[in-house]
């Protein structure tokens, strides 16, 4: 009985970049039973050997998934290719220093995922995420749908968490995103926001819980902008949520969804903004993005998304 | 070691009426891993030995459960009862002489869960489910929000696979309800609908996929109204996607998920109703529905909801 | 943003008979989430798309699946087609007509599966099992492990959940096989049965919860030879755990598992037996089976085994 | 609607230390789907808050769950209580310090446990384990079903992936066991291990994939062994792994399983051993440990245990 090889059936992810983020990603990624094949590379070979060694021990508890260590060659068939690599800040280097180490790592490896042909996606979460994106997409050479960010995928599930435990109702029924830049110029599509069917604007005034639900309002969008940095003051870095957001992108994209989501994608046009990878809502599905969704957006959100635009925009210019 | 009675532990569900529905709904049950137990009551005790043996048969291929035949006494402490008995129309009976027959059916089973003692929720699937719903809370004595119907999460789940199709979108980002009665004057809540995050009278005009999309939602809206009628047609009945639905409510309320669904809910002045239960979105969770979603509705919805009232009204009063 | 075809990612499945324990299949693989794809098959137009609408409006309630009517090109880039489809006994009709109509059906079918060039693997379920997946693959002049029957997986899930019950122990750690035919010539590998690490031999000494474990034993096999029987006369037919074992099946197929299962399987030689398909433990993985495990079995489990083929060729030999 | 109580309902867990151990468990247990209400406590204000939040912004991406911050009154009515807190090793601190440094917060946590009136279940991750489950018990006066040790179950885990991996058969199809210490006393009970529903003496022969099987095994054994420390060197810490055969032991409680497991209890005369905690296959429910089934070992892994068992009773007598 040979072995037929049925190539394409790969449901392949390779993993660059074995840290608390990366790692994290691929033990949710198990459990969730989406990928046949879980890859991690990483250049410090003793980190990789070891998180792929704690991540293989709970084979037995997890649906069938293979985990294992890989190299540049494990591009040529995965479907997805998440990169998670980047430098922390050192002591006496500048922001613009670190942003252009990391412009380099991620560069190198869109690069390199390029060459060896892969057909995928690539799925950026190294920060600033938004940066990185534009940087690997001009790496690759690809076109833009198949190079796409983490964004504010996760910022939305902050938002939407917030605002879930506020209104007493399930977070799986409320509908929101945060769009712009995955940092602090991030901004709530309030316009967009649904409680149980209803805009948020329709919903309050029925709700009637809190009895200021405009300041609410500011309270719970700037908690979701300093989330980050409460987790990190307490313990060093925030790894849980973004790996299921991570699984979650994973999952339109091996399964393809069709699903809507705030990745960070190279804007041609769309909200009147070009060469710049941002978040808005967009189509995720086997290809990458299909579709840009430019939805109507209230003035005060087209500022923001403006400014964050320029932000991104700057950083790009810098490097 | 003494065995300690965790009594208040159980996630045990109790299903009335072993025919298609309920041991559809039962199989699905057992797939999902919330209940711990499945208990199945049937006067037909041949039939109820039959599905349960097919059911346990599939044990090893599920999360733990335990799937068994009971019999009223089981109702005491279970979380959840979920009535699908009823009789189907015999020639020469009469719709009138069929709705008398099930109300005395439906009524008879509530009226022993209540003598039971049971501290859990009624779940109505029999059909009409929101006549059979007010039966059902009169029989039993209960407090309005204990007792509740399937109504018309299934018909919500089926405009949203409509919707879904047409727009290209994975249906878990098309948010959309059916109210009224489950049944021929049902109708859809459009202002309530949502796609990608944007009121669908935002989206469409931004989507531009089909070209006269005011043509499109009527024949879409019929499609729904029209579902059953057609599986009923080609095979006699429909049991899948309800077994799902039920799955779906009974996860609120096991899980205490305070989900927003369209469960049939005895009307208490909310819409201006009273004395009627039918579908509006409500708040399901351990204990039932705790709120109703009095939200504003168009014109010609609310004229919509008052006509189903109307129908199911009447129907109560022939009893 | 063009389309980038990933053409072998799909995991699709190709049900061919739209009846019972098809479009039971169908549904517990949707609930499942294993297929990207679901597509059914059947010559009644009608009975097809009354199920494919009944699966259809369950999508909202099960993670994301394409479903619907298909046509014989749809074999070409499925990675598993499960045949169901045969005729019942029709009055007058003798079993050996019968048996004469279905391996036409079958054979038909598995013919049409080699000629769209499908890259696949075929899993027959219609029966006799072991008869029509032997049918399928002289038909399909395939390699052996590419077609296979689902055999005794689902008689070999009714030993454990019997033997579960009666130990008091979970059925996930009670590991047994029915071996042999798909039918009343099947017989318990006690030999292979383990329960909580054990060989039963040495279980049954240490656990002591009934007196005979002997008698006990000759009555657990007898009732998984007879489940069938009961349930079919009860309800009329058996659908619901053959569902979920031939879900069981496809895991191992798509997910590329290499699991152990009791599959019917062309024997080459392996325990002195040729060209017949029955039911031995095998490795099953996404080409199929890769290896047979022919392990050593007790003297009369080997006469059993041996009897059993005789049967399933006699009936081989009469077509 | 007022909301009626179910107290007993709740599938609460509370897990007591909230660095990488306990933090990871939560956070596979949040996708679980297993818990309704996931409380975490730590002396360490700032680290609790952190891991709490990190956690709850997954919960978009999770089955419904309540994730929070809690006191020791959340011991009253939750189903299982898990202490994974300790002290790490400081600089000149002896093995012993460290030991009686850790069982002092132990054994505070458990006794606690008991004043606050809990009906549930503890489980032990502390290490040493085994001492610590004894401990444990001693401080709870609880009867011993009810204090259990995570023992081997992840050694266990890890030992079914090696073999499987060298067998080329899925991990859910080998059955094997760590028994005795959770450390470098550790062994496996080969003679309870099955491989495809062979004791692996006779699956080997029949397998012949390796040359030298005998060997293979002394390595395979090593590994399972060394594993800890291999990781350790590489990481830091080991966590994943972990986090999912605690939240295997998790669902045998609140399911009810019935599950056979070598968690860690204390001994009363089974093997001939008594007043130690170690760690043999135990049928595990939401009671906790109903039975230790004393199965028949070979001479070898009887002198093992008893070894085991030695090591950790001195481990004992010294606190």
């Amino acid at each position: 009985m040979d072995d037929i090889i049925h190539k394409g059936l790969k449901r392949k992810v390779v993993i660059v970049g074995a840290g608390l983020v990366g790692s994290t990603y691929a033990y949710s990624l198990s459990q969730s039973g989406l990928a046949d094949e879980i890859v991690l590379i990483d250049r410090n070979e003793e980190l990789v050997k070891g998180q792929v060694l704690d991540l293989v021990h709970g084979e037995a508890f997890v649906p069938t998934v293979s985990i294992r260590e890989g190299s540049s060659e494990d591009y040529a068939d995965a479907q997805l290719i998440v990169i998670t690599a980047g430098s922390a800040q050192k002591p006496g280097e500048t922001r613009l220093q670190l942003l252009k180490k990391n412009a380099d790592i991620v560069g190198s490896i869109a690069g390199e995922v390029s060459r060896q042909g892969s057909k995928g996606v690539m799925l950026i979460v190294s920060n600033p995420v938004d940066v990185m994106t534009w940087v690997a997409l001009k790496s690759s050479g690809w076109e833009r749908g198949r190079v796409i960010g983490s964004g504010t995928v996760l910022d939305s599930a902050r938002f939407r968490y917030l605002l879930a435990k506020h209104c007493g109702i399930d977070v799986h029924n409320v509908h929101a995103y945060i769009l712009g830049e995955h940092g602090d110029s991030e901004f709530a599509a309030w316009s967009m926001t649904n409680v149980a069917g209803m805009v948020i604007d329709n919903y309050c005034p029925v709700c009637k819980k809190c009895s200021d639900w405009k300041s609410e309002r500011t309270i719970i969008e700037q908690q979701v902008r300093e989330s980050a940095y409460h987790i990190i003051n307490a313990k060093g870095a925030t790894h849980f949520a973004v790996g299921l957001a991570m699984v979650r992108i994973t999952a339109a994209i091996l399964r393809k969804q069709n699903s809507v989501m705030t990745v960070s994608v190279f804007l041609n046009g769309e909200f009147g903004l070009r060469d710049v990878c941002l978040s808005v809502p967009s189509i995720v599905t086997n290809t990458g993005v299909t579709r840009v969704i430019a939805g109507p957006l209230s003035d005060q959100e087209m500022k923001s998304l403006r400014h964050s635009a320029g932000i991104i925009k700057e950083a790009i210019d810098s490097l």
